[in-house]
């Protein structure tokens, strides 16, 4: 798949709801990266870790009180995708964010994932 | 400057090719990151030293041939903007490339910079 391919996959396959489909876009040795500062590892190694992660903050969450999937910017082999989520995560409250995420792809699978948001005070 | 003001900002300089006032728009302190597997410095600690790379970059450049800049897109303190080049490099031959410009404002000012793009065979 082209990289623009990609995109459109990942945002059709988000847009469902389908994230266990979406992370059989990302590479086995794919990385992902998040904010510093925040819980957990800043960089996660590997599809099956990555997948872990994500179930974890899953299961974090109370309640979701709505969320978007903005339209991909392509640009080479890399693409970025706007995302809004508003959440209650489970003793924490309520975190309404928006994010960038920046993928890059190589041989029509997610090679490495990166997430830029403004970081709460965790207090 | 709200996070959307700095991103217009930035474009507008850009289009009119301003870069000297461009980068007024960063901080002192700010960093900027590039691929890596590039010739120089992947991370650049403070503005002076993101200034001198750019014209050590702009140095060298034989002949610009084309390149846009897109419409940002704002999520919280990061904006991200596409932006594309042509140019021929001296002794290097012609590098027609896109990329995605990834924003960090902090106190009205770009704190972090960061570039997405295929990496170029150097051969």
């Amino acid at each position: 798949m082209s990289t623009q391919e990609v995109a459109d996959k990942l945002v059709s396959l988000c847009k469902d709801g389908k994230y266990d489909e979406a992370y059989e876009l990302y590479a086995d040795d794919a990385i992902s990266i998040e904010m510093p500062g925040m819980p957990g590892d800043e960089v996660t190694h590997g599809k099956e870790k990555i997948i872990d992660g994500y179930y974890e903050w899953a299961n974090s969450i109370e309640e979701v009180h709505g969320g978007t999937v903005g339209e991909p910017v392509v640009a080479g082999n890399h693409f970025m995708l706007p995302m809004t989520s508003d959440a209650t995560f489970k003793g924490q409250g309520r975190w309404k964010m928006e994010e960038l995420c920046l993928y890059q792809v190589e041989n029509g699978k997610i090679k490495k994932a990166q997430f830029f948001y403004d970081v709460p005070d965790m207090g």
